[in-house]
C-alpha cells in the first residue's frame, strides 16, 4: 500500500483513499496502526476547519431521517458532509448504529457526503479514539461539516461530548416515557434541543413540549460559556425548521469564536484526549497485569473484609 | 500513641479519640497512615449503619443555618449526627468550608454532634480519600447520619455522589442569577432540591419556585433507580418543613431497601473508589515519572505539532 499516494489523494478529497484511511485507524494490527499514524501526522495541518456537531437520541427518536433531511440540506448548499457514530455497545443494541445506510439513501448516493459506520468492536475508549481520528481524516479530506451519531444511553456521550463543537439533542413530545432511555446528566450537555416529529396530529404536543423544555432549561445552569441551549420542534419529514437548526449552528460557532472560546474549548479537548489516551494506556497495563489480585480484592471488599485504602495498598506492594 | 486504647474508645464514642483518629487519616506521614489503616481495619466490622447525606449549595444559600437547624432536629431526636466537608479549592473560596464552627453555636457545643472541618490541603483525590475514610470513622463511633458539605461549583460533587446515600441541594428563589455558581451536571445528581429561605417576603417565591423546578425536574430523566427527587420549600431559620426533610430522607431509604437498591449502591460504591484509588495511585506515579515530557507534548499539542495519539507513543516508549 503506497501511503504517500493515499496521503495526496485523500487530501484532495478522494472518498477511497479517505475510506482506506479509516480502516488503517479502525484496525488494531500495529502495522496498520504505523500507516495511520503517518498518514494522520501528514494530514494533522488540514484538520480543524469544520464544525463537529453530535447528534444524540434513543432509538425511535428519528435520527437517521434527521440525519438524512439535515445533510440533504446542508450538501444542497454546496456544503460536504460526513456522517460518523460512536456505539461501542453494539452487542446490546443488536448491532452497529449507521450500519444499515439504506436507511439514509438518498444521503448515501450524495456526492458531498461520506457515511461512515461506527467501529463494530472495541472498548469504549477504542472507539472513541477511533472515531476522533476518523474525525480528523474527514476534514483533511475536505468535509466541512462532521455528524457523529450517538444512542444517549450509556457514557459515549461525555466522550463525544469531548469531541465535538456543538451537542444536539434529539427528543420526542411526551416527556415522560421517551425519557426514560436517555441517562441522568445528558440533558445537560445539549446546546441544543429539537423536538423531533412535529408534523401531523403531533405538532401540538411538541410545541407544548418545546415550552416546557424552555422552562425546565431556564431552571438548570448554563453552561460554562454562558451559551443558554436553544429549544425548537423539528419534522425531519417535513424538513420543518432545518433551516432553522443551521441558522442556530452558525449563529453558536460566530458567538463562541467571538469571544475567543472555539479554538479553547477545541484546545481543551485536544488535551483532554491526550490525558485520557495516557489514563487508558497505563491503567489498561496495570489492569492486566494485576488481574487475578484485582478480581480477589474486589470481593474482599463486597464482603466488607477489607477497606479499599488497604487493598490498594495489597496490590501497589 | 497507643492504638489499641484509641479503637477501643472510639467504638464506644469517644469523641476524642474519633478526632486522633481522623487526624492521622488526614496526615501524608507513612507512619500515621499505616496508624490510621490498623484503626479502620478494626474499625470496617462496625461501619456502614449510618445514613450518608451530600448537603451542596453555592455560598450564601445558607448551608451553615441549614445543617445547625437540620443537625440540631436530629439530636433532639437523640440521633447522632456528624458534619463533615469536602472542599479541596480552599485557597479559591478563601478558607476550608466548616473552619468557622461559630456558625454553627448551638450545634457545636451539642454532646450528640461531632464537626470536624474539611481536610485543608491536598488534591482533590486525596481530600475525598480522607473524607470518606472519616465517614467510616464516624460510624463506628456510632454516628448514625453523616452530613458531609459542599459548594457546589467543582469535580468534587461528583466524588461526593459516589460516597453518600442521599443527595440533597439548597437553591434559592428566583433560579437565575443564585444558580450561575452552580456547574452544569450537579442539579442531576440531587435526589432532594429544597429552595431554601422560604420565609418573610420571600415565601411566595420559594413556593413558585418549587414549582418550577418540579416541572423542569418532570422534563429531566429519573435516577437509574427510579426514584423521582422530591422538590419543597424550607426555612433553615424557622425550622419549617426540617420535619418534612426528615420523612423525606426516611422514605427514601425504606424505598431504596425494599428493592435491595441501599446495598447494591454501597457496594458499588465501595468498588468505584477501590478503582479510584488504583487510578489516582498508578497514574500519579507515571505523571511524575514523565512530568516534563508531558508538558513538552501538551505544548507541542496546543500549537497543532503533534496528533494525541503520536504524542502518547512517544510517551509510552
Amino acid at each position: 500500500m503506497n501511503i504517500e499516494a493515499i496521503i495526496s489523494s485523500l487530501i484532495e478529497g478522494d472518498r477511497t483513499s479517505l475510506a482506506r484511511a479509516i480502516t488503517l485507524v479502525e484496525s488494531n494490527l500495529e502495522k496498520h496502526q504505523l500507516m495511520a499514524d503517518e498518514i494522520l501526522s501528514a494530514c494533522l495541518s488540514k484538520t480543524g476547519k469544520s464544525i463537529r456537531i453530535a447528534v444524540t437520541g434513543v432509538p425511535g427518536v428519528g435520527k437517521s431521517t434527521f440525519i438524512e433531511s439535515f445533510g440533504k440540506f446542508l450538501t444542497k448548499k454546496g456544503k460536504k458532509v460526513a456522517v460518523l457514530a460512536i456505539d461501542p455497545s453494539s452487542e446490546k443494541t443488536g448491532g452497529s448504529i449507521l450500519g444499515d445506510k439504506t436507511r439514509m439513501n438518498d444521503l448515501a448516493i450524495d456526492d458531498l457526503a461520506f457515511i461512515r459506520p461506527s467501529p463494530s468492536a472495541g472498548t469504549l475508549g477504542g472507539v472513541a479514539r477511533k472515531t476522533r481520528e476518523t474525525i480528523l481524516l474527514c476534514e483533511a479530506a475536505g468535509y466541512e461539516i462532521i455528524l457523529i451519531e450517538t444512542v444517549g444511553v450509556g457514557q459515549s456521550e461525555t466522550l463525544v461530548h469531548s469531541m465535538v463543537d456543538f451537542f444536539l439533542l434529539l427528543l420526542l413530545a411526551g416527556a415522560g416515557d421517551e425519557l426514560q432511555g436517555i441517562k441522568r446528566g445528558i440533558m445537560e450537555m445539549g446546546d441544543c434541543i429539537l423536538i423531533n416529529k412535529a408534523d401531523g396530529d403531533n405538532q401540538l404536543a411538541a410545541k407544548k413540549a418545546k415550552q416546557q423544555f424552555k422552562n425546565a432549561l431556564h431552571m438548570f445552569p448554563a453552561s460554562d460559556s454562558g451559551w443558554i441551549p436553544k429549544v425548537e420542534t423539528l419534522s425531519a419529514i417535513e424538513h420543518t425548521n432545518i433551516d432553522w437548526l443551521w441558522d442556530t449552528i452558525c449563529e453558536f460557532e460566530q458567538w463562541h469564536k467571538q469571544r475567543g472560546l472555539f479554538e479553547t474549548k477545541r484546545n481543551q479537548q485536544n488535551q483532554f484526549w491526550f490525558h485520557q489516551l495516557i489514563k487508558d494506556k497505563v491503567l489498561d497495563t496495570f489492569y492486566q497485569t494485576n488481574k487475578s489480585e484485582i478480581e480477589q480484592l474486589e470481593k474482599d471488599i463486597e464482603q466488607g473484609k477489607i477497606t479499599a485504602s488497604k487493598a490498594l495498598q495489597k496490590i501497589v506492594k
